[in-house]
């Protein structure tokens, strides 16, 4: 039994994942979400709480033999407390409060070697997933994202890293893998996220933001701007274009079993992010979509359409990364009806 | 919203489909299998209710856009009873009943000019999915599985033709596409089961058993043994191994929703079905087959071990067949206790 604090996306998203492996999954929401949730429609064990009431969430963690948690709500200072009460909390809570730390987190980075993007001015990387800001700096070509995933014994995997692109502080598209990315570039990136993961003893899934960066002889570098872990957006090509996807993994790694295939089941995978829009009712774009192009994999999480929300994805793999690429935009602006035809 | 007759394996393994599509599913089971059913744990919207009852079932329908029967205990005539009162059955009633009833099932098929085999001695092809007594035919070769999905605007879809093997009347394992396969005999094999979809207006996923038999001149035909109007175990293969599952096609289909691309996402995929051995506690067992191969895709019911029952799949995708079917071999003799290392 796994305990996920917070019930969004990410929960719902893990559902699918846990169904498979035979584990079972409670959910705590709070009650302002209980009703139109991700997760609440698709896992039974759903509880109501308070995530800053340390009663709430110990109660509810009787009985599960891990918690994890979704979200940023919960007080680092209620996470120690539980642990401290004999709670098995992963990633553990010193690992989240040192990546809720950020100025503390830049330092450890700087500390351990690892190449960070400097804010013009500031002392620390970009936080909140989001490189707002950054689009216009002179020298970053893009951002790439190193995703991995470590368990409790130190075992640890790498999925192909992918290029994302950011608009208005949502992941738009993901590439995986990241196009013409220089071999030696992917490997360093890959080598700076294990490493993360096992200094900071990250446990469950770790998503590394950088920027692919040209230096002054012009051949690029990295500049790490962003740490989350935890699945993240800019994973969820792998729940169709992976062996093993990022939800499942990080069951695998927060109850300690052994970790599955990272690599990829196609040779190009895009997943575009599917925005509500002027429509409240996807079902006609949907069926539009699913008519036009059968290979799409839609995901909806069936909750309320507001205007510029994430509601879903669309994922398409196969051999033609600009083919793989205008299909999935197509379905996912045709579902938020920015385009009609 | 969905809803689902019967709660055991395949009312479990439509719910990751469920969850992807943005649909809701409701299931309802017996009392006598509420508690440790496969899809209870995984489903919030579960009732108990008896399924030879008129009012439960047309209480349970009550807000349920459709209808689907994943056992075969409902009453052909209270699928009647519910359709006259307007609650749309998918497949339809008549079709389940025809599928039922055996020696009417066979004269069809057999006025539809489909090859199919006739017991010496008796008159239908066949019943329970399961072609006990006929492995020491001279003639027979092996089992073949054309696998389909209609919808009731009549799209039909086909998966590529798969070799099963049978034994104790349990599906052992699939092999996806059927290995050295006449390409001209899985066109026949695929033409014969949407015929067959078409003819008998089936909804939904249509498995069709059929026998590769040795004909007098040695030339290889078809024999039809066995029909299942929905997803069906020797169709699990689909759930890792192709861009559109079989649950997820049913779903598309009973909800007259644009199908989905059967292709296969691999060159070869092999699902070897996971019995209950002497270990009530597989987790061990399971901890080993992960360690050992990392692609392995493990699917679990997390319910009950009884020996000999079966409590899940593996699946494993790849370039080399006896590669493919050792590794899944392997894993689900592991897991069962078969072997030990």
């Amino acid at each position: 039994m796994v305990g996920v604090v917070g019930g969004g996306r990410l929960a719902r998203l893990t559902q699918p994942a846990a169904i498979a492996l035979g584990v079972r999954l409670r959910v705590l929401v709070e009650a302002a979400e209980s009703a139109e949730t991700g997760a609440v429609r698709v896992v039974p064990g759903v509880s109501v709480g308070d995530h800053r009431d340390l009663t709430a969430v110990a109660a509810f963690a009787q009985g599960c033999d891990v918690l994890t948690i979704t979200g940023e709500q919960v007080p680092s200072a209620l996470l120690e407390a539980l642990a401290a009460r004999g709670v098995v909390v992963r990633p553990s809570p010193s690992a989240l409060a040192l990546v809720r730390d950020r100025a503390a987190l830049w330092r450890r980075l700087v500390g351990l070697g690892v190449p960070c993007l400097c804010r013009p001015g500031g002392a620390q990387p970009g936080s909140g997933g989001l490189p707002s800001g950054f689009g216009e700096c002179p020298g970053i070509r893009r951002e790439l994202v190193a995703l991995v995933a470590r368990s409790p014994s130190g075992q640890a995997a790498a999925w192909p890293v992918a290029e994302a692109m950011h608009a208005g502080g949502i992941c738009r598209e993901v590439i995986a893998p990241a196009p013409r990315l220089d071999p030696e570039l992917a490997a360093q990136a890959t080598d700076i996220a294990l490493r993360v993961a096992g200094e900071l003893d990250v446990v469950g899934v770790l998503a590394v933001g950088m920027f692919e960066v040209a230096g002054m002889d012009g051949a690029p570098s990295l500049a790490v701007h962003d740490l989350v872990t935890r699945p993240h957006d800019s994973g969820h090509w792998t729940i169709d274009g992976a062996i093993t996807s990022q939800f499942e993994q990080h069951l695998r790694a927060v109850l300690d079993l052994p970790l599955g295939d990272p690599r990829p089941r196609a040779s190009w995978s895009v997943t575009a992010s599917v925005l509500g829009g002027a429509y409240p009712d996807l079902y006609r774009s949907y069926l539009h979509v699913m008519a036009r192009d059968p290979g799409v994999k839609v995901h909806l999480d069936g909750t309320a359409v507001e205007p510029g929300r994430v509601v879903g994805h669309v994922t398409v793999s196969g051999d033609d990364v600009d083919d793989v690429r205008a299909r999935a935009r197509h379905a996912a602006d045709f579902i938020a009806g920015v385009i009609d035809e």
